[in-house]
């Protein structure tokens, strides 16, 4: 009897412990949302009426952390195409790889795998579609640099999802080859707007595109949480086919990296904000749906981001709060009208000392002499927007004072968060490889 | 039957969690150890003929991070004193503050409560024995910088240690006071060398301080992994008190956050790998004393590191790795001698190009106009010296391609490790105050 007993008792934990796979699996993915970018979030939404800092959805879930270091060949420091392949296939590669080991050979994703086993698929994205995360678990090529190609591959390979959501009607919609309308003919129901999200045919795979590469910055899109909107229209339609075997799902809030690649803490904390949306009613989800795992992670951080600098102990978020458009609306505004103290101070929403108007006026008026020009400003732009640009972010990071050592990527460890059936696999020291095994794990 | 094979199930799962206390509590911080320093150890200690990056002692044990946020009177940042005094007591106060509340009251720590339920205590530090963290966990006072005040308290409020091992004669040896006397007249046994906490007396309490200040650099130190030495002889003489209630340790790699401050990548991973000894050894001892847990963290990060920077994906460790002596050793060599070629690589241990000798032979000549002074330089250094000092790191961050972005600390969150017995409790994402409020639960 006791060692019945003592064998029932281990096999109890080992339930507890939850061994079966999740019905449903949604991966999401914060591109670049380094460890600097969930403490900066924390502090951005404190309410300073109350005596404690207020806990996110972020805190609720954290497990552990992941290292994300490329194959060698590309040294220490990931791009987000390995970094995609990695959480994707459990293979280190080269930077600029999509779905392909360090000798060019294709490597399944957890994506391909869930898509044989029969569960239905979604993606959703708020960089343009064949970006390098999404195409990381979509697609196989040697350069993450070949939209066209990976676009071509999404229809001429099969297409594989029930829904796919983002932009990229520059990449879909060529002069050698118009995508959508072939996509349609195929047989799946083609959306350009969000209005749409609400009435999807449910018999129907769906492809949304909503703008030319990837969508506007959160704070200056119509919707300033569309990558939750997006994740409930597609959780929704995943579950409206009522596939018995669940789905698989792949979220990426893209643009927290772009706001780290540009040094700008107000963008980012935008896409934070929609992404932390999204956390939240996956949270909501999972409560619904207990047989789903959610995990989130990151590919790498961004910017160098510190939440300080100078010698400061400070770290200021009120002014992104006041903030209600990007910095790089209100430099395109700024071109085109006067700088006066009323215009500038109705466009950042805060009031700006003479000396910060003054920056503004001599960057428009002297672009070529306003510091170097930021690598990642919109290369179309005017020099006088991109000199605005840079002006408005110098004047935001000195005001917070956040820290940038960087307009790429950098190697730090970066957090991992799960909720959910499972959720428990995930706690501790992660490589992003151990991600992707566990999926596959998870899949068997 | 079933009900009460239910019941029996339930409570072994409750027993597999341990929830009985351990016998013996060992706090580690590194201090200004945040995410972006482990790492960088990582990749610091790969090996570059493997294929993979091989696991630190680190990787091994993390459980999750910690915000590091004072209270709201001192904003998001903190010191190290409002930290020690959050991890020591659970209470969150103005920076500056050694153990008191935000009103100055004083607040119960752990090793007190440890203390008075008749744990034995040990304390080891590489800073002098009396700053903000050890005096977070040993003192109560309203600031940080009165040392002597601090120093004075451990004898004159009770010694409590049954060992005290740091830095710190200058506070100890005082014209107005010889503590040191006083507290060897109180029976306590003093040694000033290493060489002597191989042979310690089991039936006395010990204090020993090897420095003037804090100790020297671990990597200009006649003992280049002198935190792990001292730590094994504290813990040999606690267990050899044979106390049936145990014993609380408070370990602190307090000079990773002086690296920091300095900008020194070198000096602080070589404290880094100091404290990795270090937890190396606990990890043997957590075997052979399975009632012991050890939790590590950071009371914040330091100097806004970022593992990589200016664009470039990038971080190259090779000559740290290469690296026998602190960039503050080579400054005060060169400052006495004659800066050669031969002189400057023997030095370094690496082959400088004739553009960074110029730079260093610059930086000599006109100590002056070779960049802004560091805050963090000694200050009785002469100006030959500093400004070696600050031109030999340029060349170190350039080279490794590391980034600051501040002399003070930042807010972002720091990584959580534990070992050993309740290592569960310590899983996700703690504040600092949270860990106090564990460790109080486990000495109920």
């Amino acid at each position: 009897m006791k060692k019945l007993l003592s064998v029932l008792l281990l096999s109890s934990c080992a339930i507890n412990s939850s061994y079966a796979a999740p019905k449903n699996i949604i991966m999401v993915i914060g591109d670049g949302m380094g460890p600097a970018y969930t403490s900066a979030y924390r502090y951005l939404k404190d309410d300073p009426k109350t005596d404690l800092v207020e806990e996110t959805v972020f805190d609720r879930h954290l497990v552990g952390m992941s290292s994300t270091y490329p194959h060698k060949v590309s040294g220490y420091v990931t791009d987000s195409a390995a970094g995609a392949t990695a959480l994707s296939s459990g293979t280190k590669t080269y930077n600029g790889a999509i779905a392909l080991d360090v000798d060019k050979n294709p490597v399944e994703t957890v994506l391909e795998k869930a898509y044989k086993q029969g569960k239905s698929i979604g993606v959703v994205v708020t960089s343009q579609v064949n970006h390098a995360t999404p195409a990381g678990y979509l697609a196989h090529n040697e350069s993450r640099k070949n939209y066209n190609a990976i676009a071509d591959s999404y229809l001429d390979k099969g297409w594989k999802t029930d829904i796919l959501l983002g932009g990229g009607w520059k990449y879909f919609l060529r002069d050698d080859r118009n995508l959508v309308k072939e996509i349609e003919e195929s047989g799946v129901y083609y959306i350009d707007n969000y209005e749409k999200l609400s009435t999807l045919p449910k018999e129907k795979p769906i492809f949304g595109l909503f703008a030319k590469k990837g969508l506007p910055w959160a704070l200056d899109d119509t919707n300033t949480h569309r990558l939750s909107t997006m994740t409930k229209a597609a959780t929704e339609h995943l579950l409206a086919q009522n596939n018995k075997q669940g789905f698989f799902m792949l979220i990426e809030a893209s643009q927290i990296d772009w706001g780290g690649h540009g040094n700008d803490i107000v963008a980012a904390m935008g896409e934070m904000d929609d992404l932390a949306k999204t956390m939240e009613y996956l949270e909501t989800f999972v409560k619904q749906h207990p047989d789903t795992l959610v995990v989130l992670t990151a590919d790498h951080s961004t910017g160098g981001l510190t939440v300080a600098a100078n010698g400061d102990y400070k770290w200021d978020p009120s002014i992104i709060k006041a903030m209600k458009k990007s910095p790089k609306a209100i430099a395109q505004q700024l071109t085109t009208q006067k700088i006066t103290k009323q215009r500038v101070e109705s466009l950042f929403n805060f009031e700006l000392n003479e000396e910060e108007i003054a920056q503004l006026i001599s960057a428009k008026k002297s672009p070529h002499q306003s510091g170097k020009r930021n690598m990642y400003a919109d290369k179309k732009a005017s020099a006088e927007q991109q000199a605005l640009l840079t002006e408005i972010k110098a004047i935001i990071n000195k005001r917070t004072n956040t820290g940038w050592t960087s307009t790429g990527h950098t190697a730090v460890d970066v957090p991992v968060f799960a909720l959910g059936d499972n959720r428990e696999k995930f706690i501790g020291l992660k490589d992003n490889t151990d991600i992707a095994k566990t999926l596959f794990n998870l899949l068997k």
